[in-house]
């Protein structure tokens, strides 16, 4: 049962947001499974490759690598057509299971076949009862409210350039990107929020994660998550420039976390535990 | 004659601090390179080709460029090998020169042939009594005190993983890195700056420029400047953590400055003229 308390359902779940490319090697330290396994407590797992187009060979790869890492059931969800999203069978997969895991792909496939469907609500269920909801890289994306979908790496963010698009909103207040430094995303993600320091970003590196319960996150793996704090910018160009303008954007808060580090989200501070 | 004020010598020349790439197309807008020859005033202009290890073509490029701006004469300064940076012909050429373009290349060829040579004095001189000195990529790193030499991109900083040399030091104060955002160099200018937040990190993308004047630069061209203010960091890892970590650095303050904006080095602000 959810709490209640402060007029919002607050889940009593786990989020894992996985910056993508975690390690799966079978015979890797597999940092991020181990700990998502761990959670998942011999319960049921349900690996949902919705994401990809071509979902072939994703839940081998996972059976593979979650083998000897003592886990119950592993199922695969898929869902080639919206359609398909309320058929009995694939519904009733998600009643019983401790932990959902949303693999890669494209974020907008995600949302345009399950959001607003009974899967989706399932989900949400899942994670206000206690359960885990993990994703990587389009799965990770998908669980802000407000998703990154397109825009361009390895540049500086241009006025005009980024689309957003709504997540699945299993976290609010935030915008999650994901291989983060490894495709140079920090423009972006400045770009983000700079449309609106409401939310804060979230830029995850690729074998990397925030392990998320209640308010503060804990991150794990062996890159870094940057948060991006915009609430102290005193200036922005986004709403006056021309669309082909650089960015512009004064005194923004900048937290670059690795592993070990926790950070609250109600608050917008770092903790470094011990 | 160089202002003496505050026990310093003062600077009255500029600096121009270009992120590589600038448009060198004579069909271009040219931005920079038009900025660049407005400021030397029809009067002598070196080209420094000196950071190549080949320099054939670069003098050929740059004056095509150049061609319908307005320049006076345009000469290169190539230095083979150290010992030809005291010969009396290629120290003559900057004596009255209005401008100095270091193009790019290795930074460290720059350090090593001209460090600590009457050229790189001749260069401070230039500088000193109100020159121009400009410098693209490898020839925008040679400006600071420390110079970033090696340092992964596209990845968060590992401690460790960053090397740094002494540069010409013709700014003070300031760490440069170029090619930004193209290259996804913000982890390494972050982990610079951890080492010791006295410096500023000033990361300039292509096409791009930071034109120092005093304590204040401005910047031109079309992409971003990005400053990294590691002055209120409350916690750092570089001292304790593992070579193989990745960095961890709280509450750092970045700017992302593009066309127009000023920012003062001595402040640490950053201003929007007008």
């Amino acid at each position: 049962m959810a709490d209640t308390s402060g007029g919002e359902t607050r889940p009593k779940g786990t989020l894992i947001i996985i910056g993508g490319h975690e390690d799966r090697d079978p015979k890797g330290d597999r940092t991020i499974l181990r700990e998502f396994a761990r959670r998942a407590k011999g319960g049921k797992i349900v690996l949902a490759t919705v994401a990809s187009h071509r979902p072939e060979g994703y839940f081998e790869e996972y059976e593979a690598a979650f083998a000897d890492l003592e886990i119950g059931e592993l199922i695969e969800l898929y869902v080639e057509e919206r359609s398909q999203a309320s058929d009995r069978e694939k519904l009733d997969v998600l009643d019983d299971a401790a932990a959902i895991f949303f693999s890669g792909g494209d974020q907008l496939r995600i949302t345009s076949q399950i959001g607003d469907t009974s899967i989706e609500d399932k989900v949400r269920r899942l994670y206000e009862r206690g359960g885990v909801v993990a994703g990587t890289s389009a799965g990770a994306s998908v669980m802000s409210e407000t998703m990154l979908v397109k825009g361009t790496s390895k540049e500086t963010h241009r006025i005009g350039d980024l689309h957003m698009a709504p997540g699945m909103g299993l976290v609010h207040n935030v915008i999650i990107d994901q291989h983060f430094a490894e495709r140079g995303r920090m423009g972006r993600l400045l770009g983000a929020v700079a449309h609106n320091p409401r939310v804060l970003g979230i830029g995850i590196d690729e074998d990397t994660a925030a392990v998320l319960e209640g308010d503060e996150f804990q991150v794990i793996g062996s890159g870094g998550v940057y948060v991006v704090d915009g609430s102290h910018v005193s200036y922005c160009n986004v709403a006056e420039a021309r669309a082909d303008c650089a960015l512009s954007m004064h005194d923004v808060k900048v937290h670059v976390l690795s592993s070990g580090d926790c950070f609250n989200l109600k608050t917008r501070t770092p903790r470094r535990p011990g």
